[in-house]
């Protein structure tokens, strides 16, 4: 069993659903103070986080990620146990598998490898580790940063492990992330009886035009770095199940994955227009969960590009769709943040499974991107 | 105290919620079986039901009402106990004081009235009385009506004691209802996350823009006897609750107040094409809960407006505005079939009354209708 895949099952076999790190952080620090590593515990409120570092040289080299899982869903639609590791037709299933438990212990193989054979590599290393990534995302990367830019402690390059292959191990890095910012309407009219309309005043009547403004605007057009901005409603809920009452308020969930071609204070003036414009009584409370972020072309993309090309061949797409990461948190710093690690097709879904023959990969990977900033 | 408001204290404390009778048709039937009325009793399922009838000539007058009552609400809301009848300020207070359980005691005193002044009478007398009004109206009315009908027992006029009165008792008078046309529309798209929308299909996006339509359509102009018709949603319910899912489906409750202008396929058709020209997958489950329909000026309209004046001075509007009543399931047999009851504005709320004069009253005025129609 190679080594990467033995630290990955130990990791999945800890049931650290967010915002528990139940022991992987102990188990990872382990194995990086024996290289050499020097822990130091940053935990706020119920979150574990942990910021490990060799050496104090300039250009510091951050590995981000997280320890917590999303929780598993329904246990009888596994094939295996969730939180017991299992290798089957070559795949390794598990909770977190892929999102991203194999990434973290790729992560540590690869320093193992680089430092055994680079002891007295350039730069320095470290390791930035949260348990509150899948969850309010409040007490970990974010205050782990506050901390380090507190004392001035400056990342310069960050490979966050997020599962951005598609189909083959290393076709796609994110080299950024679009915003995410969130909104709760409530819509309120006056309650009454369906028979008596005109004593009351229907909040789903009096929406639905704003809905379909909001739902058939073009944002942005995006631009070379970012694809356009999108606008989903996650959830609508009015009516107060009987059949024969106007409700008197509508409350509508919506979300915008936004480009660097507008800000979050742009949207959030459009919809209060859209809403204006139908004379709604509405409340509307803002979530801004990331601003959008992008690392420019540079030493740390053309690495990561060449690391990946040198271990499996493939020209990797850089791409800044998809979700959210911790990556937005450490970016403003001016730090230089790429993203790669596994195929993402079974994350937060029942069922997550990794390759094991990935996992070797994306060690291999690591190691070769150290190999390229921190000793060439 | 007044016979009628006697009765109506005895009514109101049995606790009649819908589908339960509690012992109100008993104590009716008690005093119209000593006034001559022969009892039959015609249960369905849970629901009681008592059909008394005096005389076996034509023409056939019937005393419609229902003996069950809505939940009383929160209990801490009322002034009083909502099953303990209560006088404050004239007023009884009482779940079903309005709603319809002083318009049975009118009825009945106003039997008393005048089987003691006109034992002989012409025609005959009977009172329909069920227990499933303010529920799903399966077991009561309808199964009634359809056990007479078997056995060839014409109504010729008919009068429900539903509170139709606005701001004076006798100020309305209802000689027909709108027909009720409920839809449960269920709209389809795919599930996904919010930040993929190219992988998802949200079904509220592809809904809104035939909600629009739906709600600004003028389905009819209405006519001389019913406003146009009117569609409202009452409920419409979307979304996983988590605020990064695209939901998989969408549901909306929707109902239609219509008048004689349009018919329910009509209706039903409309509302298909709309969902069609928005090529949405839908699913329409249609619930027809009663057809319009009104009562012609006949013998029966001209002779309540005669009574409502005789005894209170008012000249009654008459209208077919507000929600259905069991009238729906009568008048199809060809009867004509009037409503006039109490003052509305407290009915199915908290502090339900009704005051105490206007039982008096109402009860002069049922008595009255009974000598125009049945001696004159």
């Amino acid at each position: 069993m190679s080594a990467t895949l033995a630290l990955a099952k130990e990791l999945i076999a800890c049931t650290s659903i967010t915002p528990h790190d139940a022991g992987c952080q102990t188990l990872l620090a382990q194995r990086l103070t024996a290289l050499g590593f020097q822990g130091e515990r940053m935990n706020f409120g119920e979150v574990d986080n942990i910021w490990l570092r060799r050496g104090q040289k300039p250009p510091l080299f951050v590995f981000a990620g997280h320890t917590d899982v999303v929780p598993p869903g329904p246990p009888d639609q596994w094939l295996t146990n969730p939180f017991t590791p299992e290798i089957r037709n070559g795949l390794l299933y598990g909770r977190g598998a892929a999102d991203m438990k194999g990434s973290l212990a790729a992560m540590v193989t690869a320093c193992e490898r680089f430092i055994n054979a680079h002891s007295e590599h350039a730069g320095s290393i470290a390791f930035l580790l949260t348990s509150d990534e899948e969850g309010p995302a409040i007490d970990g990367t974010v205050k782990v940063m506050e901390t380090l830019q507190a004392r001035g402690e400056k990342i310069d390059y960050c490979l966050v492990g997020e599962p951005t292959s598609q189909k083959q191990l290393g076709d796609m890095i994110k080299n950024g992330r679009r915003g995410s910012l969130g909104g709760r309407l409530i819509v309120r009219g006056i309650q009454g009886h369906v028979a008596y309309p005109h004593l009351a005043d229907n909040p789903i009547h009096g929406l639905a035009p704003a809905l379909v403004t909001l739902c058939a605007r073009t944002w942005d057009q995006g631009n070379e770095d970012f694809p356009p901005t999108t606008f989903q409603i996650s959830n609508i809920q009015g009516g107060t199940g009987a059949t024969n009452v106007i409700p008197g308020e509508v409350e509508v969930l919506f979300n915008f994955r936004y480009s660097t071609e507008v800000t979050h204070q742009q949207l959030q003036q459009q919809v209060e227009e859209v809403l204006s414009q139908q004379s709604l009584n509405y409340e509307l409370e803002w979530t801004l969960s990331g601003k959008p972020f992008r690392t420019m072309p540079g030493n740390l993309m053309a690495a990561v590009s060449q690391a990946v090309r040198d271990i499996t061949g493939l020209d990797a797409e850089f791409s800044t769709t998809g979700g959210t990461s911790d990556g937005r948190f450490i970016a403003p710093t001016g730090a230089q943040v790429v993203e790669v690690g596994p195929i993402n097709a079974t994350i937060h879904k029942v069922n997550e499974c990794v390759a094991v023959a990935d996992l070797e990969t994306l060690s291999r990977i690591y190691s070769r991107l150290l190999e390229i900033l921190l000793t060439e």
